[in-house]
C-alpha cells in the first residue's frame, strides 16, 4: 500500500472508481441466490465490460457470460466459454462475426425473425460451427420478442430445421418490471400468465426448449418466484446505482461505482460545478421524476447534479448546508451505472482509499477499425 | 471509387457517417461568415474531437481552436499552434497537464476562480511558460462565469499580477440562448446590456480585454449583432443535428452526421427495432417536447426514435407508411450530435455513397492511463 496510490494524489477528474469490497458483495449475493435456488446465473457483461469482473463471475459459479454486441462477445470469449449474444444476429457482417468467435466457445444467440435464422445459419454453416439459439418471446416488454406463441414456434421449427442451429430455449427480458420489488407483483404475474401459456404450447408442440432465460437486475431477487425460468441475465447487480436503490433491489451501500469529480467553479450562488457532466454521467434517469437530477454525491445524498452540460454538471446546493470549495472532490453517484461505464476508457478499483488496481473498459466501443 | 469502399457493403452497424459535401458547406459558411464581420472564429472541437477537422477548420482561416479537456488540447495540439482551453484549469494535475503542451502553443485558459488562478500560474511558472487568461462572465447561462463586475475586475487584477499569466480579456458562453434565430432578440438585448456594462467597467477600471470571446452554435448567425464580441467559439457547426435544425441556426439539409443502423427486429407490431439505442445515440432531448424522440430517420423524417435500451433503439411508425423488413438500414439523425462523437470510435466520411475516409474520434476519452 503505497502512498502514491492514493486516488485523491494521482487520478485527474473526472475518472471511475470501484469499490472494491461492495462489488464482491454484489457478485458473492447474487451468485449465493443463484446457487440457493438451482438457478443458472448467466451476467450480462454491458454493464462492467471488462474480462477480469467476467472472470470472476464465471469462478463464483456463473453459467457462462451474456453479451450484447460482438465486440462483447470477442473481449469475453478471453475468459468464458460459453457465451450468450442476447441480441438478434441481424446481417451477413454481424452474423459472421459471431460465427468467427473462438471454436471452444459455446455460443448461443437469442433472435425473434426468420432473416436473423437465415442470417445466423448462414454463417455457422460457412465456418462449419453449430450455434444454439433461443427463441425470444415479448412478455410484456414490447421491444424485442414474438408476442404470438405460434409464430415462436413456428421460429423454433425453423431454427431445429437448420443443420448449423440447434433449438436450445427461449429467452424474455422482463424489463417493464421496473417497479419496487415488493410492488412488482402485478406486473410478474401477468408475465409469469404468459410465460405458463407459452411454456405449455411449446411442450405440446413438441417442441420443449431446454432453457428458459428471462430476469433482470429490477426482478433479480425474485427470480425463483418465476415458475420455469432455469436462468437469469442480471448485468447492473454488480455494480448498482441510483436506480437500482430506488427499485429496492439494492441499497445505497451496495452501490460499488461512483464517479470522482472535482469542484471546478463556486461563482453562481446556490449552486456548485463540477467536471462531470454528459459526457461522464450520461442523461438518464432514475424515474423521471421532477428534481431527481443525473447523481447524487456519496457523502452528501441531498445534493444531486440538477443542470448538465458536456463537460459541466451543475450541484443544487438548496437541500444542503455544505458550502464546497474550488478543487474540492467529490464522488458521485450515478443513476444508470451501464452508460458510465460505456463513457469512460479506464476504472480505478480501491479499497480503503487506495487504488487496488485499474483496468481498461475492455469492451467499451464496437472494436471497429479505420476501414479506408 | 472502389466497390469494396461502398459502406452499405463493408459497415457493421452502428456506425458514424459524415457527409463530407455537406460538412464542408457548414465549415465554409460559418468561415464566410467571420471574414465577412471581422470576427475571429475560434471553433469548439469537442462536437468533432478530430485533428483532421480542427487542421481543415484552420486552413479555412480560424484564428486557433477551442478545447474543453486537456486531453482535446493535446490531440489538437498536433494541427494548431494557438489554442484555447475554455474550461477552469483547476487542480494541480490538470494545470500541470496544460502547462505541458508543446512550446509552440499559445495557451489561453478561461476561469472565474482565484484557485484556478493560483493553479495555472503555479504550473505554468513551473515550466516557464506563460499562459493567457480570459476572465469568464456569467452573463445569464448561470453556469460557470462571475456574475458580479466587481469581482470578475479583481480577478482579472489577480491574473494581471501573475508574472506567468497574461490576462487577455474576458469570455461568456450565451448557452441560455436557445430560441428559434428569430426570436432570441429579448435575450440577446439583456446579454448585450450586461456585456455593455462590463466592457465600460473593466475599461474605467483600467483593465481593458484585448479579446470578447462568446457565440455558440445556436446563435451563430448572429454574432456580429453583439456589440463588443471579437471572437465566437461555435462547436455544433460542423456537423449539426436535430436541435440546430430546430434552433434555425441551420436546415436540414445541413445536418452532416448520421448514425447509419440495421433493423433488427419488426416482431411487435407498429415498430421497428434498430441496433442504436443510448449507447449509440445518447439520451438527449431536442426541446423536451413530448414525442420528439431521439433522432429522427434521415429517409423517413417522420419516424422518430420514440424509445431505447443500451442497444436498441425503438422505431415509431404510427406516423409513416414505410414498414421496413429485417435487416435493412437506415440513417438516424440525432439529436445532440457532439454526445453521438464522444459515444463512438470511428468515424466514417462519405460522398455519394462511397467511405472516402475513415478516421477515429482521436480526443475522445480523456487519454487516462491505467495507473497502477
Amino acid at each position: 500500500m503505497s502512498a502514491a496510490s492514493l486516488w485523491s494524489d494521482v487520478l485527474e477528474t473526472p475518472a471511475v472508481l470501484v469499490d472494491f469490497d461492495r462489488m464482491e458483495r454484489n457478485l458473492s449475493r447474487a451468485a449465493s441466490y443463484a446457487a440457493e435456488h438451482g438457478l443458472a446465473l448467466r451476467p450480462h457483461v454491458k454493464t462492467h465490460k471488462s474480462p477480469h469482473i467476467g472472470a470472476r463471475q464465471i469462478a463464483l459459479g456463473a453459467a457462462g457470460l451474456t453479451c450484447a454486441t460482438p465486440y462483447e462477445a470477442e473481449v469475453m470469449a478471453t475468459v468464458a466459454t460459453d457465451l450468450l449474444v442476447a441480441y438478434p444476429p441481424v446481417g451477413a457482417l454481424r452474423a459472421a462475426r459471431l460465427a468467427a468467435l473462438p471454436a471452444q466457445v459455446s455460443l448461443t444467440v437469442a433472435l425473434d425473425s426468420a432473416q436473423a435464422v437465415a442470417d445466423m445459419a448462414s454463417a455457422a454453416a460457412s465456418v462449419g460451427r453449430r450455434v444454439g439459439v433461443y427463441v425470444e418471446l415479448d412478455l410484456g416488454m414490447h421491444r424485442v420478442g414474438l408476442p404470438a406463441v405460434d409464430a415462436a414456434i413456428a421460429l423454433a421449427r425453423l431454427v431445429a430445421a437448420e443443420p448449423s442451429l440447434d433449438f436450445a430455449g427461449v429467452a424474455f427480458y422482463p424489463g417493464h418490471v421496473r417497479e419496487h420489488v415488493h410492488s412488482q407483483d402485478a406486473k410478474l404475474h401477468v408475465l409469469q400468465e404468459a410465460l405458463d401459456e407459452a411454456l405449455s404450447r411449446f411442450a405440446r408442440a413438441g417442441v420443449t426448449p431446454r432453457v428458459v432465460s428471462g430476469g433482470s437486475t429490477p426482478t433479480l431477487w425474485r427470480t425463483h418466484e418465476m415458475s420455469g425460468v432455469t436462468e437469469f441475465r442480471p448485468g447492473t447487480y454488480v455494480y448498482n446505482d441510483r436506480t437500482t436503490v430506488a427499485i429496492g433491489a439494492c441499497t445505497r451501500d451496495d452501490c460499488a461505482l461512483t464517479v470522482l469529480a472535482t469542484v471546478v467553479s463556486t461563482a453562481v450562488s446556490g449552486q456548485a460545478v463540477i467536471d462531470a457532466g454528459t459526457k461522464a454521467l450520461g442523461r438518464e434517469p432514475v424515474r423521471g421524476a421532477e428534481g431527481e437530477g443525473f447523481g447524487e454525491l456519496l457523502e452528501h445524498p441531498e445534493v444531486v447534479v440538477m443542470r448538465m452540460s458536456e463537460e459541466h454538471g451543475v450541484l443544487d446546493l438548496a437541500a444542503s448546508d455544505w458550502r464546497p470549495q474550488v478543487g474540492e472532490r467529490v464522488r458521485v453517484v450515478p443513476n444508470h451505472v451501464c452508460i458510465v461505464v460505456h463513457l469512460n476508457d479506464v476504472v480505478h478499483g480501491i479499497r480503503h482509499g487506495v487504488i487496488e488496481t485499474s483496468w481498461p473498459v475492455a469492451a467499451r466501443g464496437r472494436g471497429e477499425r479505420v476501414v479506408v
